[in-house]
């Protein structure tokens, strides 16, 4: 079913000018591009860590905190970017919807487990260290960003999987929920954006290393902060882009059927 | 005129169950709460540079950097989120659009022009000081932010306030231009983020005022960094809430209308 409004608008806007109709992107091949730039990002981040870095331990040492930005970009960014998306896949806006609801809360819960892991790494290796745990704003935020999700994850298991959620539960909590899908990847982006800052700082102290002369790693890990700005600002213009939502997505009419439907 | 599908939608959710309508917050008292939140950020980011940064000067020294945060949270954070909501507020509902198209536009451009002072100040004091510009991944994420906001405002002018944009071309940049402004200003937030925070591990570094021993100016700029946050998330969360949109914004019908009007 579609909402009557959004497909008139889509169409009027394909009727009136040739050029709408020329920048109007299918989604699949974007998400082909997408998945490309996630699997640059988590490339890169890799790359810096194992090039950089010295690589990965599982020994509490700087090679253990190396995990730390590899799961976290994998996990907040490029895992959680996939898990937001599953609902602009044109396969999902018909038949069941219960097997896409069990890939969207899959993916997330994947996400989530890469990102707690990504806090052991830290925390073991602060631990092992004697430095204190969550002093700066880069952790505040990453904490944050980490319990939102949580939340998140929970509520919407509790109010789209279990049985039990009322459909007027559901009908409320969705837009609370869509909005924060958005907002917690963005949270994530400018933890990620801090975190690449702040150890950069902490790394490149000296001589020609020195982080302000801009050494090959400075170029490289900068590199990264951005391919991770970009690939949130293309998931975040995806889930925005109203041709690409499942046509009867805001249609107050069938509104109530979707969410009884599948409990 | 009023979107028709918007409308009984957000009846309908009214109809459907008393909690809906005892969510339903209306825009003004939120809008003055804003504004508080956006004063307590001016607030607390000059007395952090007042009080523990020693004060503002014009005179290339470390009080010259001062300027710094205080411009770019004001502009690109406050001025720039007040620009942003404009057009939620109920007045420009009706009547004539072309005093609120000045006023978001003048609040934007009063945004623009106090974060080019902000980054003038912050090369100021690295030329005095001899220390490179633009290195930090802060740096960059800052410059990218301004420079895409330059775009959207000078792009924004041409299409909507310059008489000679065709309606087809307005029709289409609308969303690019509503969506970019939530995007810019997701970028300042992740902009104060990592530059709080690095100001913070260049301040604090010896003994008792080190950052990991989280001391009171430590504790301070992080929950600056945290209602920074908090601004900035309402802000997007009201511009994304349907029932506080213009209710023709998204009508395909009015949209012709509306957008060849007052050129």
């Amino acid at each position: 079913m579609e909402a009557p409004g959004e497909a008139e608008g889509a169409a009027g806007l394909r009727c009136r000018h040739p050029v709408a109709e020329m920048l109007d992107l299918p989604f699949l091949p974007f998400c082909i591009l997408l998945g490309g730039l996630g699997f640059v990002c988590v490339a890169f981040v890799s790359a810096w860590c194992q090039h950089w870095r010295g690589g990965f331990a599982l020994d509490g040492s700087a090679q253990t905190f190396n995990w730390h930005p590899v799961l976290m970009v994998t996990g907040m960014v490029v895992l959680y970017g996939a898990a937001a998306l599953v609902y602009r896949l044109p396969p999902t806006w018909s038949g069941p919807k219960l097997p896409w609801k069990v890939l969207h809360g899959t993916l997330a819960l994947a996400a989530f487990v890469l990102a707690v892991l990504g806090l052991v790494a830290v925390f073991r290796f602060h631990n092992d260290h004697g430095t204190p745990n969550m002093y700066s704003l880069h952790s505040w935020l990453g904490l944050v960003t980490v319990l939102l999700f949580s939340c998140q994850w929970l509520a919407g298991f509790s109010a789209f999987l279990l049985p039990w959620a009322p459909a007027w539960l559901r009908t409320l909590y969705k837009p609370v929920h869509i909005f924060f899908g958005s907002t917690i990847l963005m949270l994530s982006v400018a933890s990620c954006m801090s975190g690449i800052n702040e150890k950069l700082f902490f790394s490149l102290k000296n001589g020609t290393t020195e982080y302000k002369r801009l050494p090959a790693e400075a170029v490289f890990a900068n590199t990264l902060g951005l391919l991770i700005l970009l690939f949130g600002v293309l998931v975040l213009g995806a889930l925005a882009r109203p041709s690409w939502k499942r046509p009867d997505a805001d249609s107050p009419d069938s509104r109530q059927p979707l969410l009884t439907a599948e409990r």
